[in-house]
């Protein structure tokens, strides 16, 4: 087969509206991880894309069952000899809740000003569907992939990424491949793309204090009782010192210092503060003194309440001191920092913090090592080609501030570079509401991963790659 | 009329089963007073109760309508130049939930082991009950009342009593009495009666912290931006010092010293701490230094953070930086603190303790005066006889560190004692899940009303108690 991919560029472009029309049904699933009673809506969206994908053309399409969501792995291995590129993406997506707040209803998504908008239209079912829509517009028009593929897709991203984790471990030789790319990052601008070369590692807590049997009247024991709402608040209260930083004895051991180099390339390339501010809507920043806003969201970690819930937090007033109180955080984590390590330390904080007249659990999961991945590797120099080509400008090495807990399983287990390949936009609303996938990043996010596939076949095939040994493929 | 009340208590314990099955039909309306969407059924309770009125033999029953929930009124003013008794009580109730905690349904009264459970059997339905089947078993029993009765009972105790407040102020010749009696306190226990001398006053705070204009991904920006939430708990958690204590420059500048005598007193009939600490279920104690449990409830002010909301509190995990967050408080305040000038000193403390990098609103209301009654006024001592009758023991003088909030109206305004009758038992579990009125005490209730009518008219007459002058009967 021919590796010019003009023709299955020109298929994409002449597809664009059932390309659309496909990605709105795709988002119409309320694929929320975290939410049992979303579960049938997830394996529903599973379902749906591995139909899609066997639609397309591709082969040995999977659903394959966890104790959570399904993975859905699809391949094409029709290149003998060829090397693999292994694509990841996740079709899960966060609550849409608080619903009042959207526009336009989160499952129904709608098309205003060259953006669709709908939960998940950027994070991460649009991106995913690029690297979807590049496979069909090549294998539709040459009938053949330049070289191998295998996508995996998950349904867990969102809520830890566990089972794919575990899957990864034990099943190694099935996403054995040469490079793996990721669509689940940012851009400058629509017209500066951006390699994420960076992502923060995590660990998800959550912390319940308990205090009295059941809620009492306030006026009655007021005064008397230590409440585990104001506990709770002055434990959470004291994360954080006067100058920002995480007040956990240890916690910042391993946090790699980094060159007065890379940070003036970080300054350099990186978003100015006004920008980060301007994004969250704030008028004044916040965070540990020394450094600038994307130093805070990239090379420095981080500790989120997510939530808290206690007491009577609804209309009208309720004089209790609530029987108990709980708040959800989140670590984002830097290299050399180890998940474990920080679980340990945050477990012995809080057992030495928690007052004696209440009572402290902390439960905790999805601990997600950091990554990095070398700038100047050819993996990424072939994407930063693929880019140039699709969106015009060549794209910035950027850090990302989120975490996406597959790629440090990729780079470890698998032994392979990555390439975090990101085609959202900074005000694209992730997580929040009216969040959304600007149509013009879609379109030449595909040309990007059609591009790329025949790139990276060729850095791989030229030898700039070194390949790992090809297991025999696994049957389910 | 003859002033023996051997005719009506025998009347009243011939009709325990009947009274009992009134009182269920009273608590099965749901008059949740904070609750908009229940502003329908608190209406409804307030007929319902206007009716029974009627139907016992009250004159000029009166729904009189206010810009929340209506006043119910009703008078017996047949007994030409005898003195005026003011009985007030409230039907409205805190709302129900957490309803998974109740064994059986909080509207659906049910009878285990002589106790009825339901929300609003002691709080107050079950006590202001008392006062009406008292009523009841004297008019039927004699045609008439020994003295003259005028009934207010209220639907909005439970927010505040504004529209009651205004109302007095408004209107004070119609509820113009020689003294005043309360039933919405407890006993030590089911043989223990005690009257109340001392109520703690009041003050609602709703504390919000806006931050960034939406709710934003935490990867993203967790570190750079000060999160609400985060920023709302430090404001919390500086609300108390090391010592317990409220740390509100001036909070304590007008909190009253008590003498030697007061306090031992106090130490005499007063519960101890493990008392308290049982009935609140928990093991170890907490508050401001040097004061016992029951100091701390009555004597010593308090700031009880009554629930918060903000971020993802529901299950599953969801990163994110919330937009904003809110915190509902209440302050319980005692003799010589005036609520609009605690409200003064908080707002000026928010205000000077926000964080620039967020926005503070604070909104208050119901601010209510603490009360204090003489315990050697013959208003009460004529109670104390009327309950040692019933009961089979004298009763006990305690402070209580709730709040009624006309208790202090009644006193300043119409300017005559009022006698706090208790008829709750320390495990009711008012405002909490599985409240209760124990049956004996409802029972003995109706009887120490009925004796202390009796009483109360005797001590004015012979001039123990002085009378203010009558006005005009107000007509609706």
């Amino acid at each position: 087969m021919t590796k010019n991919p003009h023709r299955a560029i020109s298929y994409a472009r002449s597809h664009h509206a059932e390309f659309l029309s496909e990605l709105k049904e795709f988002l119409r699933f309320p694929s929320e991880s975290s939410e049992p009673k979303r579960a049938a809506d997830v394996g529903a969206c599973a379902i749906w894309l591995a139909r899609h994908l066997q639609k397309i053309g591709m082969r040995r399409v999977r659903l394959i069952r966890t104790q959570g969501h399904p993975l859905v792995y699809a391949s094409w291995q029709q290149a003998s000899r060829a090397p693999v590129l292994l694509i990841y993406g996740h079709y899960d997506v966060v609550p849409a809740a608080p619903l009042e707040q959207w526009e336009t209803p989160p499952y129904r998504p709608t098309v205003r000003n060259q953006n669709l908008y709908a939960r998940g239209a950027c994070d991460d079912k649009g991106q995913l569907f690029c690297h979807v829509k590049a496979l069909e517009s090549v294998l539709r028009a040459h009938r053949a992939l330049p070289l191998n593929v295998k996508c995996i897709f998950e349904g867990e991203e969102e809520i830890g990424s566990c089972h794919l984790l575990s899957f990864i471990e034990k099943h190694r030789e099935v996403l054995r491949a040469d490079v793996a790319v990721i669509s689940d990052t940012k851009m400058l601008d629509a017209r500066r793309p951006a390699i994420s070369y960076a992502q923060r590692g995590g660990l998800r807590a959550e912390l319940e204090v308990r205090g009295p049997g059941q809620e009492l009247h306030s006026g009655t024991f007021g005064g008397a009782v230590l409440n585990p709402l104001q506990a709770l608040c002055k434990l959470l209260a004291g994360f954080h010192d006067e100058r920002g930083r995480i007040n956990i004895p240890g916690f910042y051991d391993d946090v790699r210092n980094w060159s007065d180099e890379e940070r003036s390339y970080m300054q350099q390339v990186g978003p100015a503060d006004r920008r980060i501010l301007d994004e969250a809507q704030v008028e004044h920043g916040w965070g540990e003194q020394g450094y600038t806003a994307y130093e805070r969201t990239t090379i420095r970690p981080a500790l989120t309440l997510n939530g808290i819930s206690g007491g009577h937090a609804g209309k009208g007033v309720k004089g209790v001191v609530p029987a108990k109180a709980t708040a959800k955080l989140s670590f984002r984590l830097v290299p050399d920092q180890d998940p474990q390590r920080i679980a340990r330390i945050f477990r012995e904080h809080i057992a030495r913090a928690c007052p004696s007249a209440v009572q402290c659990t902390l439960r905790l999961q999805a601990p997600t090592m950091p990554v990095l991945f070398e700038r100047d590797h050819p993996a990424l120099q072939a994407a930063s080609i693929a880019y140039e080509k699709a969106f015009g400008s060549a794209p910035v090495f950027l850090r990302s501030g989120g975490s996406i807990p597959v790629a440090g399983a990729f780079q470890k287990v698998l032994n392979i570079p990555v390439v975090l390949m990101g085609f959202g936009l900074p005000d694209d609303r992730i997580h929040g509401p009216n969040e959304k996938m600007h149509l013009p990043n879609f379109y030449r996010g595909i040309e990007t991963s059609i591009r790329y596939m025949n790139l990276i076949s060729e850095a791989i095939h030229h030898g700039n790659i070194s390949r790992p040994v090809e297991a025999s493929e696994w049957v389910t």
